[in-house]
């Protein structure tokens, strides 16, 4: 492949994960107003990531976390986004990802194609270091959010506690302490405001 | 500084800077309708850094030019986006930023506070590889945006080859390569459509 050639094939991916600013998130920015998208997500975690990575719980190669965190989204540009929360639609969602990350990545030059669709799967797969804390990001800045708007979008889901606390059953797995300061500072202000639902559902 | 306390002033910070969402700059997105803001343009050229690091002109530590680029407009948080033919605001754009900045990173952590308004100065002084390369990211990736967009930011602000070409005078100090190839794709089409000013304004 020619130089010139090579660049037309990177510029193509850069211009089109731009659809990622389009793609909307359930969660209110810290105004409670307006909701923010994946492009303003994905930053927002990268930031984080470089701000609190002394409390991963393994040794981080932060260079390939944020690699990952910044393009952990782009398979939404084709297969949208898919609520926490939304059951129905987590039924698809691998399989419709996965012919989306073939397309975007497939945008770049080989080489590259290969290298961050691998990074993509190993954000999903969540075994090493980097995906696990990766995640922990990917959960920590919504409740964060959540909580600076006073728990606005977990009320007008009705979400329950045990779906947050589902959610987030492998938060700790990044970090252990980022994930005590969020129960405590994040969700339990919420749960004494009656924000997050602790109904009993399940009775029989 | 116990440990509790110094969570405190990383989450501080890491919400403080949720407002560079708000933040409008004078590019459109890809759709031609809606312009970027702040967060969106940070993500759009970290993510461009890792996919064009190999054009550099100088060797680069990469995780220092992307938290470079994360964390650049922080200081727009306080001091606005100056529009980068706002001949007027520039003027005061340095001395607001430098206050912007020694309040936002004056949130964090002593010895990340010092951290990240050092990498900001770097940043502004345009010295290193890294600073360079960040500066060019900054400068392509409007470039790119605007292209797509068919130049309707350039044609709606009457901007003048003359303007982008000074705006532009040190973006191959970072890249020669990437510059070539945004002056042939980007600039000389919208000037072969008019959407670029080319008229000789001062006549004598």
């Amino acid at each position: 492949m020619d130089h010139r050639e090579k660049m037309d094939r990177q510029f193509e991916f850069c211009r089109e994960i731009d659809k990622e600013k389009f793609i909307g998130r359930q969660t209110y920015l810290t105004d409670g107003v307006r909701k923010e998208n994946d492009a303003e997500h994905a930053w927002h975690m990268a930031v984080m990531a470089l701000i609190l990575s002394e409390y991963s719980n393994e040794k981080l190669d932060l260079l390939k976390t944020i690699a990952m965190i910044l393009m952990h989204d782009v398979v939404e540009v084709d297969a949208g986004d898919t609520y926490a929360y939304d059951e129905e639609g987590k039924k698809t969602q691998a399989e419709r990802e996965l012919k989306a990350a073939e397309r975007l990545y497939g945008l770049l030059p080989e080489k590259q194609a290969e290298k961050f669709k691998n990074l993509w799967l190993e954000f999903e797969e969540q075994k090493t270091p980097e995906a696990k804390f990766a995640r922990t990001m990917d959960n920590i800045q919504p409740l964060m959010l959540n909580a600076a708007s006073n728990g606005k979008a977990w009320e007008e889901h009705g979400v329950h506690l045990s779906q947050i606390l589902k959610r987030n059953e492998k938060t700790m797995e990044g970090s252990e302490k980022l994930w005590e300061y969020a129960k405590e500072n994040f969700i339990d202000p919420n749960i004494k405001n009656g924000k997050i639902d602790t109904s009993k559902h399940e009775k029989t």
